[in-house]
This record gives C-alpha cells, structure tokens and sequence, in this order.
C-alpha cells in the first residue's frame, strides 16, 4: 500500500434515522481540536437556537461554526429560500475545502442537499476528487445518504433508532434532546 | 402524562458493531457542558492512551474524565485483574450515581461488563432502578447491550457500520479513528 494512500484523509459518513449523527461529527470535532488540529464546521439546514449547547462549548474550545441555513424546519413552506440559502452554503463549503486551510471540514446536515436534488450527488463527488485537499478529513452527516456518496466514503457509519423516548411521548429536555 | 414523567431524566443506550458510540456520547457531553450542566464521565476498560483528544479538550471545558480501566484490549491475557478493576469501575460508578451531584453520568464501554457475564444485568438495572436520582439523566455506551438494558432504556441508538476504512487496510490515523 502506498504512503500517500495510508496518509490520505478520510471521507466519512455518519446516516441515517437514528439520533447521533451530528452529535457524533462534535465528537470527532472535540477529538481533533483535543489534538490542536484546524477544524470548520458549516451547518446546513439547521434552525438557529438548534444545538446551542454544542455550540457554546465549540466557542469556548475556539471554534465558531459557519451557519448556511435559515431555521428550516420540515414544515417549512419556503422551500425556493431554503434551497438557495442551502446552495449558498455549498458556495461557502466549497471555499473553506478548497483553502487547505484546515485538517478536518465537517458538512453537518449536508446529505438534506442531495436527498432533495438540489444539489446533483455525482458533481458534488467530482468536485470534491477534484478540489478536496488529499490529506483533508471531510466528515458529512445526514439521513439518506444516496449510494453514490456512500461508495465514494471511507467510512460510513448508520445511526439506526432502536428505541426513542420520544415515541413514548416524554417531552423533550434541553441538553439531552437538542 | 404527569409532570414528574416529563421532567424525568433519559436513560440513553448507545450501542452496535458501528463508530461513533463513545464518540457520540462525547457530543452530548459537549452538548450538557455547553449548557452548564454537571457531567461525570467514568471511562471502563479503555486503554490509557485512547480518547486522548477528547479527553483533553474536555479537561480545556473544566472536565475530568474517572478512569477504571487497567489497558485492557482485546487479548488481554489476564483477565482476572481486568474484571477486578471493571468491578472497581462499577463501584465507583454507584458512588457517583448514587451522590446526586450531576446532571448527566456517561458509563463508557460499560456494556462489556454485562456482556462478559461480569455483572448481572437485571441486578444492575435493579441497582439503577433503586438508586439512580430521577432527573439524572444516564448514558451507557458499548457493544451488545443485553435486551433488558434495552428494555430499560428511554432511547437506544444502534451504530452499524456500513464499510470502514479499516476494511480497506487504510492505516488508523491520530484524530480520526482513536
């Protein structure tokens, strides 16, 4: 196996219904500055009060996230604002991946992009062989991840929801649910 | 639905052959101190070196993890000094519970020890039933977590791993994978 193969950084995927997906992408976040490496966080399609925990404690480690989306819920009637502001964020991806200024980029919620068809998942590939920076770790999360990412991944990883209080109808609690 | 139900602590299982059980419960500890709440994390049966970054970034949050384990991997040879410890672990996990001086008590890896045959499940969940604060909220994480933990649980999230990179013979990289 060639070094630059074993150098290289890793595409990883984190899907499906299950909770953790994004909660894992901030572990992985919180690993990686643990080891003063240079992280961005662009979050897609998430409503501004949405993981304020996480958040804070991300400032307090240096790390303040790049927000794309415009409190999109699934009720949302404007979905043509949605998209744009979506596809601005994918702009913005595009820059941060391209600056090799960092060691990992996290897409958090970026799969929502593909899964709608806003953005075609084999020109989001190309472009991401063409300009991710070899030794970048790139870590997308979100249900549905379509095949062709999912082939295109290093690691996938499935969040699969057994069980969900929320089924049972307990209320949702502050720093354990959102 | 009476209120004491809704304003109950979770208890949380993450589980499966999948990444991102530790990981992600290190999430929702970032998430938990992020709000300000108080966080005991007890770590069983994890090699001293693992979960460094993380570790450290959470010490930067004002976070010490408890640690029981003695280096154990999986062929480990003196599995009589493991399972003392892991014990020990247990015990020191009980203290912990039991002192109502947290807000949410994270047991890393401590399936194992049910799964090993080295505590009895039902005697544990009796254990938590009894003594666990109800609003705290617990989170276990490890790999085959018995079906009366399951059972016991509010929301359980089994990580599948879809394709990983091991899989591929691509070499562990620092940050990522440990």
């Amino acid at each position: 196996m060639a070094d630059s193969i074993k150098r290289r950084g890793r595409v990883l995927v984190h899907t499906g219904d299950g909770r953790g997906k994004s909660t894992s992408a901030f572990g992985v976040i919180l690993r990686m500055l643990g080891r003063k490496k240079r992280v961005a966080l662009i979050q897609f399609l998430k409503h501004e009060g949405g993981q304020w925990g996480e958040v804070r404690a991300l400032q307090q480690l240096g790390l303040e996230p790049i927000k794309t989306g415009d409190g999109f819920t699934w009720t949302s009637k404007d979905l043509d604002e949605t998209q744009a502001r979506a596809l601005h964020g994918w702009a913005r991806a595009q820059q941060v991946i391209a600056s090799d200024d960092y060691d990992l980029v996290v897409l958090d919620e970026f799969t929502y992009l593909l899964d709608f068809g806003w953005l075609d998942t084999a020109e989001a590939i190309a472009w991401f062989q063409a300009h991710k920076p070899p030794r970048l770790h790139l870590l997308i999360t979100g249900r549905n991840a379509p095949k062709e990412l999912i082939d295109y991944a290093d690691t996938v990883t499935e969040m699969v929801k057994v069980k969900h209080a929320f089924d049972a109808g307990i209320k949702a609690r502050a720093g354990i649910e959102f």
